[in-house]
């Protein structure tokens, strides 16, 4: 999709009252005061190993508007000054990197007021993979949901529920965006409906996924992303190498930015198993 | 100390020999090659609790230069355009921040290449608050760590040894910096020998400190800056909240930022307890 025909179907969204109450209500779950220390959910084991879930940031990582969002600039060289150091230049929502529940809301917890608690949490690892190698334009689905559960279980409070589509590896190809002649983009992404489910039925507090949005490429209208984000719950986009894990079991340590009103930016992302 | 010093202080430095050797034996005990997953040293527990260690991030935030180095500009506003964003400007070294081992070395691993195992540590906090109020030029001495370790045990392997001066609660006036009349500053850090005995007799991987830099304010000649960087160990500045924590048992997730050949940067730093 085009910059212009994205902004246009931004602008043209508003909040349903339905959404408001569910603002409202997300709200209470996940905790309005912003805390420096809170419990996080269970481990089933003492964890032995780590996982690296972060893409590696340059100034040529794709991005949803196709545009360049980072730079750096070097401004102490060690040949010359005898140490090195380099200015950035990043727009919030480039690399793998938080949706804070402000990026798509009047007033959500900016990525500083996420409680630190939400950002420890149990990983649920829902594979499309073998759908996604079909039809780029596949989205995870409540049934994927429903088969999840049927397979491990239920879905432990205040986890994150990840997206597995395999869409990492393209991350440097064109089909990491993968345009059509018109401009519109294909990659898998979250069902409206399937996030509507995880807010209805399961305490979770984050979803992500191994594309650049929430939402899947052909999206005309960012509808996953209006119905979570202002639930107070986040999101992270672009994360990778999710098939090292089981589909539950890790532990998914978040480290967001805390920046004062940020609406996300780049993390580390980081898997305990 | 004013900028023009600092940058002729550290101008003046240069790599010894032994610095040299140091360099090419902490290459390989943090291992070269940059995985996607790694092994963390053994946790006592099952962790429960997890403490922020890390400062809120503002335009105001203090430097150890003293001008401003974050700025955030507002690219989209939900009142117009139904979602929030900003792009950011940043100097790496602001902030609760990750120096790398290229911050201060020609060749040393960049920020993205610290391997992702090293990046859950088991923390040793080392309080020396008491001395601090009464000399705000007080370092963290190797007789501080015999004193640790006579109480405590050894310190753990693959550990990460954080100073808790109590200067985090400084950090919104002032005393942060704690400028004399001729711009010099004043507050505590590591002593270059406690940086050296941590190299020599213990397979540490990181270090930690609550004010502005890993040397002491007062430091000419960022003495530990050179000693502990080039031997491919990381650092940690404006670390906060440490009192949380117990002298030893909890575990250090570093949420570094992995930009491609980054010399540090803004981190969300966590600790697991």
């Amino acid at each position: 999709m085009c910059d212009a025909c994205v902004m246009s179907a931004v602008k043209s969204r508003m909040l349903s009252r339905r959404d408001m109450f569910r603002l409202a209500a997300g709200a209470s779950v996940a905790a309005a005061v912003t805390a420096t220390s809170g419990a996080i959910p269970a481990m089933a084991a003492i964890p032995t190993k780590v996982s690296d879930l972060t893409h590696e940031l340059s100034e040529s990582f794709p991005t949803f508007f196709g545009q360049q969002q980072f730079f750096a600039t070097k401004l102490f060289d060690y040949a010359k000054d005898k140490f090195n150091l380099y200015e950035l230049r990043v727009n919030e929502h480039t690399g793998t990197h938080v949706d804070a529940p402000l990026h798509f809301s009047a007033d959500g917890q900016s990525v500083a007021e996420i409680p630190v608690g939400n950002l420890v949490a149990p990983l649920a690892v829902v594979d499309i993979r073998a759908r996604a190698v079909e039809n780029p334009d596949t989205q995870l689905t409540p049934d994927d949901l429903k088969a999840w559960i049927a397979a491990h279980g239920p879905i432990p409070e205040g986890a994150c529920v990840a997206m597995l589509s395999g869409w990492d590896k393209h991350v440097a190809s064109p089909k990491f965006r993968n345009p059509d002649d018109k401009g519109g983009m294909h990659f898998p992404g979250f069902h409206v409906e399937a996030a509507a489910m995880l807010i209805e039925e399961a305490k979770v507090v984050g979803i992500a996924v191994d594309t650049l949005s929430l939402d899947f490429g052909a999206s005309p209208d960012f509808a996953t992303h209006y119905k979570w984000l202002p639930s107070n719950r986040w999101g992270i986009e672009c994360i990778a190498n999710l098939e090292q894990l089981p589909p539950t079991g890790a532990t998914l340590v978040v480290g967001a930015p805390k920046h004062k009103g940020g609406t996300g930016g780049p993390a580390r992302v980081l898997a305990l198993v």
